[in-house]
């Protein structure tokens, strides 16, 4: 039995070190735009590992190594398709730190991460990533608003 | 900049307690039979933590507590769509065993696995359930033959 729908698959990565820092891109893309991870989409067909290690070296020029997977985030798009993405951590990389045309990047204090202007719903996003017994972000319209839920 | 794919979105959980011993599905399926863990579709707009609670549930009778995501896997179907499983691991559950019509549901002692006939690919899939340093099975075409490999 079939059961198909139409997704958008995306990744975004925690790169951090063993020194309190974790590396930002402020987004330029005015549909979600603040401090966020980098990321990116999954091509057709493409491993979903080497999607994430492919689309930081993109926007950081990092080469990431053992990308790790800490959770799923999804929300309804306006068309009513699911958009997904896969969260991953890493912290071993090697390379030298450039940005892109996504955005700018650069390694901030975990610790200050609040002070910075944040994408939206990220702050609850970065719970996924840093909290071992949260898996998803789950957001959705419950009819008369969006539902943000992490589990 | 919209980039969307037609898949199918299904999951599958590895249950397991503190003795040694894991839940095996004996699966009717003729598309794929043999041992392998419980689990089903992703319904439409539901959450995935709560696709496979409900999935355990209906193919075991069991209710499982903080699911915690542990990989993916993906393969192309004959009409080149993709298919998702997202892979789980759970420890706390409660409730009274009970088999399905998707097969039935049994525990083994985890180093009796490699005895029973397992689905296919399931001796790699284990891997990935299993092995903190692995998040991805990755079959795919390569024009010639499925490869199948694990990161």
């Amino acid at each position: 039995m079939a059961r198909r729908e139409i997704v958008t698959l995306t990744n975004m990565c925690m790169i951090y070190d063993d020194h309190g820092n974790i590396l930002v891109q402020d987004r330029l893309d005015p549909e979600w735009p603040g401090i966020t991870f980098p990321g990116g989409h999954v091509e057709p067909g493409e491993s979903f590992t080497k999607a994430v290690i492919r689309e930081v070296w993109e926007e950081t020029g990092l080469t990431i190594e053992h990308p790790r997977l800490c959770g799923l985030k999804q929300f309804p798009e306006e068309d009513g398709t699911r958009y997904i993405v896969m969260l991953y951590k890493a912290n071993r990389f090697s390379g030298e730190l450039r940005s892109s045309r996504e955005g700018n990047v650069f390694w901030i204090k975990r610790s200050e991460l609040e002070n910075y202007p944040l994408a939206e719903t990220f702050d609850q996003l970065i719970r996924v990533f840093e909290d071992d017994s949260l898996g998803e972000q789950y957001v959705h319209w419950d009819g008369d608003e969006f539902l943000r839920e992490v589990f």
